[in-house]
């Protein structure tokens, strides 16, 4: 069988060892079997959230933990900044207007990052706020936030600093309670090398206030059930049983590789396959505030962006992803994050050359996989 | 490493093929190979739920599938009927109490079935009766509820007829169809033989336009959002992928060997288990009403039941169930669906001869053992 190359923003490939979990037998949740790895799995993540604050494991995808941050804190009428720049920031406010918020949309031309001074000045002048939702990594365009220098505006004023960093916790640096975030969220299936089904969240206690005295009608995402199962080392409903057994695999590995030593990877590789695409004459999408979770590149002039995407999977095995609404066709974007690898970065740059060859874009062939290779040393 | 025997009403234990399939290398949701994955669960799942209906795969557990099948039905001042004769019935009544309802709460001593003359005598004198809310296998006191005459008794009037069939679909007869059942609720982890994390539920035309007029702000849960995707062979959000490829071996699977045969082994093994019960002195818990998925067994006089649970599993590595609830130490429930086989039954039996022999209980040592083959031939 041939090998897939996977270098999508989610999912991201799942090491053996996570794999070798998936398929064990299964436990039943109400043991102290099951206790044991989730109180395991439960440490773990808030070594990688970096935060004192409970995260809570909730059955479903990212979308799902996103729905908990909104349900239960904003209630019809509330007043609420949402930072969009993207296809994510976007979910945000799809959200909040479902739960019925006064939305101050703070829109972002895409491929740029927010300006905190424009988030202070609306702080300053309504103290009425009650959240700020931001997107960390914006997995549509590949653009970071300045989470620390918000989190900083936000943490002296009466609102809540609520974040999806569904596709840069693992990945990049993020700091819960240094940066002031009193809600995070994220996903399995990025950093954190897990097929898509478990989504997690963790609460300040700040944002704990506000969802006690948040009267939302609430059920599967009811933070406060959460809480109450918590306590006692257990979830509200039945959990992702086999996800979170290796869930507590891959966090046991994180834990020991440490932080830093993946987040310097990662840079490394942001860097290298930003450079990579410079030398194969493309321009970088985002160039000066793009995550090292993603490295997004415009499609050139005259070259077909979809059929590009289509032809490096179908044919050659390599999937990357394409540009997502209005940047559908226009750029595409290869995730290096997780447990992608040198070898994964090296096959994709080689069938990237290979179809971009085929399709007529002029290059000198070779000189990606030659720039790659040396600045992966 | 010793082999764990797991005999508990979900969780039940993952057949070869399905752990095969859940530690394969993952693919990205938005590809024509997952597309094809997807759309052949989805004819098996019809199959399954033996309907011609849409069947949604939502990634959850079973409670999210419940919570849909409420929110986008059930306003703020609605009348419903709930039918709550165990933990699993209070959860429709949980739902229905936070989504506003104006409940007719039919309460059904715990271990006994509904009388459907009740349901009927309330849907001939209040015609705005909007929903009925059943559980056809009662999890927690292994009683199955008469839904097709239930489903005979609603169709005529302008009342939805939803079913939670969690503990139910794939292991005994539900006729979606046949039975005019509205909205068919499942999960993953019972009859279908798989980790938990992936729920199920059918819409009829009838639903469908309850759906559409719902108000109810919802939006992970949203069935018109999984409409919107499923018309395109697509999620709504990052769907739980690996879960869903082993769904769909697991349906091949259970396709090949046909529902007739599945449903006849898990009568034979209910009907085995039973009469071993009794040759073993003990008394069942729902003689008359219980599903061919759980056998519930009163725990005997004098006999610790959470200890007699406890020590098989720790001590001997068969899991069964305990009571739950009021029932907590009263009865225990030993699991006979999905990929469960005579050896898990025998192993059960003979360890659960052992300790009860060892806590004191006065019966024939063997007896039980010896009743079980013999039945099953």
């Amino acid at each position: 069988m041939r090998r897939n190359y996977l270098l999508t923003p989610g999912p991201t490939p799942l090491p053996p060892y996570a794999r070798k979990a998936l398929a064990r037998e299964i436990i039943h949740h109400r043991t102290p079997q099951f206790q044991e790895i989730l109180k395991e799995a439960h440490e773990n993540l808030k070594y990688v959230f970096q935060t004192k604050n409970d995260v809570y494991i909730l059955t479903s995808s990212g979308t799902g933990a996103m729905e908990a941050a909104v349900s239960n804190t904003v209630c019809p009428g509330d007043r609420v900044v949402v930072i969009e720049g993207g296809k994510f920031g976007e979910r945000w406010t799809e959200l909040c207007k479902v739960f019925g918020a006064n939305i101050e949309l703070v829109k972002v031309e895409w491929g740029n990052a927010v300006d905190p001074a424009i988030i202070k000045d609306i702080l300053d002048k309504d103290k009425t706020i009650k959240a700020v939702f931001a997107t960390h990594c914006e997995t549509s365009t590949g653009v970071a936030t300045n989470i620390r220098t918000l989190g900083n505006i936000i943490k002296d004023t009466p609102a809540i600093f609520v974040v999806d960093a569904i596709s840069s916790l693992g990945a990049v640096e993020i700091k819960t309670d240094d940066w002031s975030i009193d809600m995070l969220v994220s996903g399995s299936q990025k950093g954190l090398m897990l097929p898509p089904g478990l989504a997690f969240i963790s609460v300040s206690a700040k944002a704990g206030n506000i969802i006690d005295a948040c009267k939302n009608p609430r059920y599967y995402f009811d933070l406060r059930l959460a809480k109450k199962a918590w306590a006692k080392t257990d979830t509200p409903f039945t959990p992702g049983i086999s996800t979170i057994i290796a869930l507590s695999e891959v966090l046991k590995q994180m834990r020991k590789e440490t932080l830093d030593v993946i987040f310097s990877r990662n840079k490394k590789f942001a860097e290298a396959v930003k450079k990579t695409m410079v030398a194969l004459g493309l321009e970088l999408y985002a160039p000066s505030a793009s995550s090292d979770s993603i490295t997004p590149v415009k499609v050139p002039t005259g070259i077909d962006g979809v059929k590009l995407v289509k032809v490096m999977r179908d044919k050659y095995g390599v999937a990357i992803a394409e540009g997502q609404a209005q940047l559908k066709g226009k750029i595409f974007r290869i995730a290096h994050m997780g447990y992608i690898r040198e070898k994964d970065l090296t096959v994709c740059i080689k069938i990237l050359e290979k179809v971009l060859s085929d399709m007529g874009y002029k290059f000198k062939r070779g000189i990606g996989v030659k720039t790659l290779k040396k600045l992966l040393g």
